[in-house]
């Protein structure tokens, strides 16, 4: 993947970079399909200055909200094309006590194989979404963690409302889908990732390519 | 999975219990089908001190011994049984800097979807193996390090041996094969995980399986 984004700001390349990195970990660097980087995973921005507008802040918003939108949409086509890919998974982490709680446990889900193949299958099995959430690492309540798909909660402060099973298949019957586990520690930190479901024809395509 | 280990000898709890872990640590702690986790997974010793036979050291070959390979043979036996799988597969691990890095970077090859599809297509792929050496973390230099599939190298020290790849497939056609992978550090800490191939089946026993 090599991903170039220009703007026709004035920017100075300290600033730039600075505001790269930013966009990079909310977009580029929170997708994935298999958990697999290739050695050449890359994305650049460049300024020409032509439009004259100075930016002296890396988070000024008129820098740093369409670069988010547009490597946005582009990280996200990545997952979209992942191989055997059936729908874009939006998984939402929050009432994580750090960052890093709540990106270690958005990255596990993201990634988890039993998870990605359930919503391959359309089964809300908030089962799988908070085991992974268990043993990503990250603080876990489970007396208070709840897991929604789209809107419908299935798992409510540790209890299961398997009653609403049919409506939450009906959602992940959509070509995209949100998935939303709080990790119930009270802590208000936050994360999002795209990820796609895992279909058989993952496993095909992957084992007949010959290098 | 619950697995019980029984014994005769005489064995404090606490002995006991340290010579476990340490099984443990290099049998069901080293084994992975997708990287999931069951929160009932667990593993017990017991000792009746029928025999009268006294250990004093939780390392006492006499019991270490005997334990590793009831253990390792139970392990190797959830993952042949691993949803889908049709090949055994040990990934050896050495030239690491540290234990660390030895049991990071096996347990990403291990768990690796693009290293087990392509075991699972019969393909000697390096190139995935070393990827996800690379990614793991662990401390790696590409211009020593080496794969070989079974007894067959095909990177040696940097560099590709692609003459070999009939030789490589071969081996992988056997329901059992080891992989090899030396970090090229230099060091000499080494780990062996046992993982199995992902086929098309993992994902259609894992998306119809309703909970």
């Amino acid at each position: 993947m090599l991903g170039y984004l220009t703007t026709d700001a004035v920017v100075e390349p300290g600033v730039l970079q600075q505001a790269l990195r930013h966009v990079a970990d909310r977009t580029f660097n929170a997708i994935t399909v298999d958990g697999e980087c290739s050695t050449n995973d890359c994305v650049f921005a460049l300024a020409s200055g032509a439009s004259g507008v100075a930016i002296a802040r890396h988070d000024d918003p008129r820098l740093i909200e369409p670069m988010i939108a547009v490597a946005g949409h582009l990280a996200r086509e990545i997952v979209r094309g992942g191989e055997g890919a059936t729908k874009l998974v939006t998984i939402r982490v929050t009432g994580a006590r750090s960052d890093a709680d709540a990106w270690l446990a958005a990255r596990t889900i993201a990634n988890s194989p039993l998870v990605k193949t359930a919503i391959h299958g359309g089964d809300p099995n908030w089962g799988r979404l908070v085991a992974a959430a268990g043993r990503s690492g990250a603080d876990f309540v489970l007396d208070r963690a709840s897991v929604s798909i789209g809107d419908v909660p299935v798992f409510v402060a540790g209890v299961p409302h398997d009653d609403r099973a049919p409506a939450a298949a009906a959602v992940l019957a959509h070509p995209a889908v949100t998935v939303t586990v709080d990790l119930g520690t009270g802590g208000t930190a936050d994360a999002t990732m795209w990820t796609c479901d895992f279909s058989a024809e993952y496993v095909r395509i992957n084992a007949e390519y010959r290098t």
